[in-house]
């Protein structure tokens, strides 16, 4: 594919990321440029190693994928939540190995692509924003020849999830994400105020089951993990389609009914609303009118399901012939 | 009146806590036995001065009103919100003056009170929480003595006021509030979740006019101003009933649809979150599960409209004979 609007994927693959991915590539406007990975869901060099493997799963191993940030900007990187996306972070399962990464980190293969797709490139970040920030670190005219950026993360009006205050992209790495909301692109913020309430069913999973296809069927088998997580927080055995749901947006599939544009500050101290993605959404009662400098979109509801357009997407994955 | 719940009333005089002061002065089943005032929409000075003369007007004189704290805990207070609530508080109606405070200050009001009453004391605070927290400090038993306390205050899922993060009576002084969160006492907390959809309507507001009565009428024309303000915040002319909406919600007439217990936790960090009140209501998926050890009640929707009731309580007021 190619000629197709150029897309920059930040990912920690981890189990949504996967679907997230898939459903990216499935995109017939959208052309996959690149793949940085960051620590999160698993280390950045696992993150790698999950994206490539997945990537010749579905007939792309010539996408460019880059290891990132080991640590976040503060603090070592220790461990992922091997209870929700599993050890490997594809719900351990064992997928074949296949390829190797780029010698660029993730920073300068995104600055790289900023350079060939100057103004056109769109990023996609799915993980903690530490890889970003890196780049706009390293770059300070970065943000300036990138289109937009489309991130998972964040609450602007829901609780959080890694604590209280934070979701986890955001509370892993709070000053990054600041960084990043901070220097002067769009920034569009799918949080949890959406996220959460768009799922995939066990029905739906048990779709790709009954498809048979080896594909599918592994999909299927990653996806188990992940709904048994889900479980013991939804009380229902169905999956947040998190980091698939930021890709739908980036790339307008999915359209979302309330998304003002006003600014947000992420914040960095040390007390209980750490990693909070303080949104200034004081227009609410007004029917938030335009917000003068303001480049932040918070997305705060989408109306469409969207479990149904990912089951699809992953029902018309084609494996690598 | 006696016999009934003994109230103690902690306020910044100020137009809504003038219909709270008035709203709790008309329930029969509980009987106030003294007032605090702190700065906040005027000093403290000045709400001891407004709420006398309240009293008074009410019929009332016989209530103790005590002069709390001027400054908050870790900033001084400079001034009110002149547009909101008028220079003196009370829409810069004059009102006639009537009687002084007591010598005790607010602090130490709460704590004779609490052993007048103890166990069965219940506070309600609808100004920023330093009387409060330096009553706490004062003396470290006052929470095992006080039945419950009710603040109007916060916002856990909705936007603040004061700024993007804070509601205006935690922001001013967020040491303050924090020490009042992490005392022992259970805590209601009614903030902007609840009280920016309770309102009073202009033609609410007419309808004192119309009762042509000296007391309806000097209430309509300390409404005006702060009608004028929320004309600019909710694009019509009504208000929001803040501080009778805690009271409402402490004495029992407005009962909450949604208010789980959780622990909150207030931020007094210098970053964009400060003063905000931390809720974990991360339980909100699965319907709000029991949370071992908490002891804060945060209220998210009331669904009976608040403001027929508000105005039924000061139509039937009777001014002082």
């Amino acid at each position: 594919m190619s000629g197709g609007i150029p897309v920059y994927f930040d990912c920690d693959t981890g189990i949504d990321d996967t679907l997230a991915l898939f459903y990216l590539l499935s995109r017939p406007n959208h052309d996959l440029v690149g793949v940085g990975c960051v620590s999160g869901n698993v280390d950045a060099a696992q993150a790698a190693r999950n994206t490539l493997d997945l990537l010749a799963l579905a007939g792309r191993p010539d996408v460019p994928v880059a290891v990132g940030e080991h640590d976040f900007l503060t603090a070592p990187y220790t461990q992922g939540p091997a209870h929700i996306h599993g050890v490997n972070g594809v719900g351990d399962v064992t997928l074949a190995t296949s390829g190797e990464p780029v010698e660029q980190d993730a920073a300068d293969l995104l600055i790289a692509l900023s350079h060939q797709y100057e103004g056109a490139l769109e990023v996609i970040a799915v993980g903690p924003l530490t890889n970003l920030a890196v780049a706009v670190a390293r770059d300070p005219e970065l943000a300036s020849r990138v289109a937009r950026v489309t991130i998972m993360g964040g609450a602007a009006l829901a609780p959080g999830n890694l604590s209280p205050a934070a979701e986890a992209n955001i509370g892993h790495d709070p000053e990054a994400a600041a960084a990043v909301f901070d220097a002067g692109w769009p920034v569009t913020m799918v949080g949890l105020d959406v996220t959460m309430h768009h799922r995939m069913t066990d029905a739906e999973r048990q779709q790709l089951v009954a498809a048979g296809t080896p594909l599918q069927t592994t999909l299927a088998e990653i996806l188990d993990t992940y709904f048994g997580f889900y479980d013991g927080i939804l009380g229902v055995r169905e999956c947040t389609l998190h980091d698939p749901l930021a890709v739908a947006v980036a790339t307008g599939d999915a359209v979302p009914s309330l998304a003002p544009v006003v600014k947000v500050k992420v914040e960095t101290g040390s007390g209980p609303a750490r990693g909070a993605t303080v949104a200034d959404l004081r227009g609410m009662y007004r029917g938030h009118p335009p917000v003068e400098g303001a480049r932040h979109t918070v997305v705060l509801t989408i109306d469409r399901p969207f479990g149904p357009d990912m089951l699809e997407a992953l029902l018309a994955l084609k494996p690598a012939s």
